[in-house]
């Protein structure tokens, strides 16, 4: 009953916002600017994430329920959470429920691999994956979508392949556990799993060139390849990808965390998947890190001084931070210390949302450089130190990640959980 | 040089059959309709072949390279060529000259399966291509995209894998050598073979959604899998899509015998197989096995009175002949002894060009019939003879087909050539 009803909320939500959005087009194109391949705001807070919510229809990550989550894991919830960093969800309590009945479920997160080296806004949705495997002892898919990369830039399948491998070392040293984790590249994996390509086309076979062009986009001068793609970042959503980790079944559903600009292909899967008779995945959602140069985009490979790379030195990392970091803080010393500083637009205190776990420090530089009382030189500073921390130990644990393991993590096998 | 002065023409006659199509397409709709799922024509004799390739830009299977062939293999050609059922080309010139110089091709050929039992028509590209590969003794992959009729028709994927299990034994049935021959689906090779795929996206990126639109009349309320469905027809052109028998080699062109409905695939494949270079793969079409009651349409399955399957009994196959055959004999006898029949639109008679080897008989019928003297009874007659003799025989040949043997045939492998 609770599920047809949330299904019911889900889809007129997902209405309204449909209605909403084509309205919004239509009057306001000063919005910000959310899908898979642009995310640009007009503000220097960034993109208005509340706002979001209404246009994408989907719900906040509120009090309620993360307090029935913390309950459930026995634990307090990922700083991700308690600070609004994931700030929304579809169907979360479903999960939840299934939790609470014992039930299985399954992570699928994802990332388009690239040239260059991860930064530290890859980081989010891997840290955060991490966290919830752990916290709900589940099996985790990772898909490496080199075939994206592929049809969207100019590169050969073998640099894409490349790229794949030194990209899935950096997820590794996140520290996923092996045991629980699948990490897949769409150019090999379709070529090993028949279920797989079987789910792709089940899906290519329930969504129109309409359809892919109102939500992504999409023109006649695309590619094929582009036009059919969304399926192929869909299919993990369903269990039935995967026959050696969940013996055939088709109906254990997946939740998805990952950046809310990836929302439209799941907001098509969720379409689809009741037309193929599977379940719909449930999502939640994290907000973007900045660019070093403020919140009007999210950090970018594209731009090396608006990014803090996984291979930065820390002699780099403090140059970038120093020289780059927007702040919020007055023009002058007397001034600042006059006015206070705006912590909604300091990238410096942003990051420490993003990257200082104890709660308390946090709200204590809040108070203080909102005050005016600590100046951006202290704060840029403080925050040198953790990233410069955070950086050093991802490059030791990399090290470590040797050709072996990455196959296997890379090797479809049974999972344990 | 020869090869270089060849894709030039080969170009120009593209190009100008492009601008031919336009012009057509304004101003002469009464044409005869060919594309992969169409093939109507106003007239009696049916489709006007020599039109046709003008329209496509193909070239005419003329004497000169009828007899050419002949000096190569050193025996006379199939009477699908010598009568000009086989009837058009693009660069079979450049395979035979490969041929004289012992360097390898290989052909591919493909079905689309169906829920029926196969019909007469279907036999004709297969008992060419066998006739070819027996005449040059060369490797032979033959595609069943069962895909593609998931995508087309209101089936399951369980569905579409029992129709080309059926539909296999039924090709195995026409006498294909195990050891050359590999036969294999789209739904299970995709997920077995990563270089397929590899090909597959290689075409998907290299054609628009304009292009396909142009060439196939998709539309935008097409399925995203139909659009980028024309990849997965494409890629067996490819040697590189069959490693373990091209040991990875990526320079083997192929030559396909088909029917001319389905030479837009491959229009689009030798237009972008420059582009990743690879070689444009040769055609040779064949004209359609005309229905039993006029050469407007082809045999077709989905009407039961309108073709001869390959599961008739003799009494159906003498029943459907006497009752639906066409005839171009007079109205009555004596119209007939004193006007003669019209081998052109008789459709007896034309079935006798595809499955009657002897050219002398088929010759004297011709003129016997022609001028009056043979009446359309006797000449239904001695079809039935034939059609009842070519049909028992497959029979007895499909039931030794056993599953074991369709796992032979479909197992990736080494081939001999």
């Amino acid at each position: 009953m609770t599920e047809i009803l949330s299904e019911k909320v889900d889809e007129l939500s997902e209405q309204m916002a449909k209605q909403l959005n084509g309205k919004e087009e239509e009057v306001d194109n000063e919005d910000d600017k959310v899908d898979p391949w642009n995310v640009t705001s007009n503000s220097k807070a960034g993109v208005d994430y509340d706002k979001l919510i209404v246009r994408f229809g989907c719900s906040k990550l509120n009090d309620e329920i993360l307090t029935k989550m913390e309950t459930l894991i026995n634990q307090k919830v990922h700083h991700f959470l308690r600070r609004g960093i994931f700030f929304s969800h579809r169907d979360l309590h479903l999960i939840l429920k299934r939790y609470e009945e014992k039930k299985p479920f399954f992570l699928y997160t994802g990332r388009g691999p690239s040239s260059s080296a991860l930064h530290l806004g890859h980081l989010i949705p891997f840290m955060f994956t991490r966290w919830i495997q752990e916290a709900f002892n589940v099996p985790l898919v990772i898909q490496m979508t080199d075939d994206e990369k592929f049809l969207w830039k100019d590169l050969t399948i073998e640099t894409t392949k490349k790229m794949t491998k030194e990209n899935v070392k950096d997820i590794i040293a996140m520290g996923f556990d092996v045991n629980k984790t699948f990490i897949f590249s769409d150019l090999s994996y379709i070529g090993k799993c028949p279920e797989f390509y079987e789910n792709i086309i089940r899906v290519q076979r329930s969504v129109t060139f309409n359809q892919v062009k109102g939500i992504f986009g999409f023109g006649d001068s695309d590619c094929i390849g582009k036009i059919a793609f969304p399926a192929i970042q869909a299919a993990p959503s369903f269990s039935s990808s995967f026959p050696f980790i969940f013996d055939g079944k088709k109906d254990i559903p997946s939740l998805i965390p990952c950046a809310i600009d990836q929302d439209p292909y799941f907001r098509m899967t969720r379409d689809v998947a009741p037309r193929l008779s599977l379940p719909k995945p449930a999502l939640m959602h994290s907000s973007f890190l900045p660019a070093l140069t403020g919140a009007q985009t999210k950090m970018s490979a594209s731009d090396p001084n608006n990014s803090i790379f996984l291979t930065d030195t820390p002699n780099q990392i403090k140059n970038k931070i120093n020289r780059y970091a927007f702040s919020g803080g007055g023009a002058t010393v007397d001034e600042h210390r006059a006015n206070g500083g705006d912590c909604d637009i300091d990238i410096s205190y942003q990051y420490m949302k993003f990257f200082m776990e104890d709660d308390n420090r946090l709200e204590e530089l809040r108070t203080e450089y909102s005050s005016g009382r600590l100046l951006t030189g202290d704060l840029k500073k403080e925050l040198i130190g953790i990233l410069q921390k955070v950086v050093a130990e991802h490059q030791e644990r990399r090290k470590t990640v040797t050709d072996e393991i990455v196959e296997q993590f890379m090797t479809p096998r049974k999972l344990n959980f």
